[in-house]
């Protein structure tokens, strides 16, 4: 338990003792509260829950979801303190300097922690993240493949990591297919459906003066709202442009055409973190922040243009 | 305070006590544990998680998810002498003796709980539930309005009220229409996809024979599957035969055809519950049991198929 711990970097003596105690046998999860989304039926936060709450569940602890309004001070050693949690897991966790500051003082006092899909940089803090600016890059390379040259991307919030990862892939893959970077090319989303659906008028102006032709959307959301609003500009992903999404959550096989995508594991991301936390024993963590793979699934979104663009 | 607690037909100063003291700040959910099932990526639990989530933050309560093991115990009152929760709701409870003792012993000690979508004949349980034997006839009835004649019923497992709710639905229906009940008509799935992808052989023979042209599936996961496992046969909801589900679920407007189904305000009655437990001013509640209204909503699985079999 203590050499576990201490491959964990925790301050090992207190991460040991808390355990052997183990006061609540609550998992914490901290997840924003968001009016008006229902964030357990987003794809990326359902999945999440569902690989920690199964692993909580295997050992037998309950999970403690606690909802983070936006403008709420973050009082998370607190909930060490007064004994609410065991481990704390933290969702949705967004680069501001109270968020930093509160995760600083768990790190500092000792307190087991882990984010999921987050990191900060130059801070130490435990988190399983994917990669997806390697994600990114193969996907964009895709694009360039299938004959786009004039790449549009549709990126997220920059509070997020995976926001500014995914950029850096987009902006590697441009450079080793020969294309230029032009930031007109690069939309403001908020990775909801809707956000994607208010930039089809801007992309469509943009497509019918030859400046996109293929776009990566930062998630499915997006891209299926773009897929939907450019189509009410008579535009069809497949054979007019190419597009492509990330996630592959089960809307990405829904839509027709069927959304290229990348696979991102939250489902394991999820139950890593959990393991992590509740089992040290049995995970290998010679690093405080681990990557995994994410794939890159092609279908018809993008697939049918490159066919057809071979044959014009 | 006590008035609240009377109409919700609680022991009253227990609740009163109860709450008054707000011993842990938690609402308990207790949520089924399935082994590789995504739980909290269906969407009937994640809209009822929603729902409960929201109306928790609102209130300045955590929720404290506890999985329960099929094989379990269920000690739901210990919960309560234990101080971990403050109130309960418990989700996909199923009719079982061991469930129902559990549930009569929260009862007789005036803890307070709400099941969601569940009802225990014979027992005043406070519940929050949908109208689904309305809805299943609602649907029933406008499948024969499209000129279907010999409707199947897929259903789910009858441990749920729902399913009972829904059969009688489709027996009223069918009594109304002047068609005949034929239980070789009614096919046994368990709420899964897959479960209707598994069926679509035998619904493909029947409906070969003559024997089916319409269909009603008591949830859009095994609509779909019927859809993708009857089109393997040849055979095209919305063209050869009518299909509806029901929960009104993204996916059923994802399908090609999209997917007739009912609506079911899943994140309202989460909502509900959680109100229900928490403010108990705010509520109205002259009946344990709750039941909101369904509506059908149409689309091509089935409206097609009308319009086809007129013109023939």
């Amino acid at each position: 338990m203590l050499e576990a711990a201490e491959r964990l970097h925790y301050v090992p003596s207190a991460l040991a003792q808390r355990f052997a105690r183990r006061k609540s046998g609550n998992l914490g999860v901290i997840l924003p509260l968001v009016p008006k989304v229902r964030l357990f039926s987003t794809y990326y936060f359902s999945e999440i829950l569902s690989g920690v709450g199964e692993e909580a569940g295997r050992h037998g602890y309950d999970l403690l979801l606690m909802f983070r309004k936006p403008d709420e001070k973050r009082e998370y050693a607190m909930l060490f303190r007064t004994q609410k949690v065991d481990a704390l897991i933290v969702l949705g966790s967004r680069d501001e300097p109270d968020e930093r500051q509160a995760l600083a003082e768990l790190w500092r006092d000792g307190y087991p922690f882990c984010l999921v899909n987050q990191r900060f940089d130059e801070e130490p803090f435990p988190a399983v993240d994917a990669d997806h600016e390697s994600g990114s890059f193969q996907v964009v390379r895709h694009l360039a493949g299938q004959g786009c040259r004039r790449i549009a991307f549709v990126n997220g919030p920059l509070v997020y990591s995976n926001s500014a990862d995914r950029l850096a892939g987009y902006r590697r893959a441009l450079e080793a297919s020969g294309l230029p970077f032009d930031p007109k090319r690069i939309y403001a989303g908020n990775y909801s459906r809707k956000s994607g659906l208010e930039l089809a008028a801007s992309i469509a102006d943009a497509m019918r003066r030859g400046e996109v032709d293929g776009i990566f959307a930062g998630n499915d959301r997006m891209a299926i709202g773009i897929m939907q609003g450019l189509r009410e500009f008579g535009l069809e992903a497949g054979a007019d442009y190419a597009l492509a999404g990330c996630d592959d959550s089960e809307g990405a096989r829904m839509t027709d055409p069927q959304l290229t995508t990348l696979s991102v594991p939250f489902d394991r991301m999820g139950k890593l973190a959990a393991r992590r936390l509740l089992a040290a024993d049995e995970t290998t963590w010679d690093t405080p922040i681990l990557k995994l793979p994410v794939e890159l699934i092609v279908r018809a979104s993008t697939e049918r243009f490159g066919s057809s663009s071979t044959t014009d």
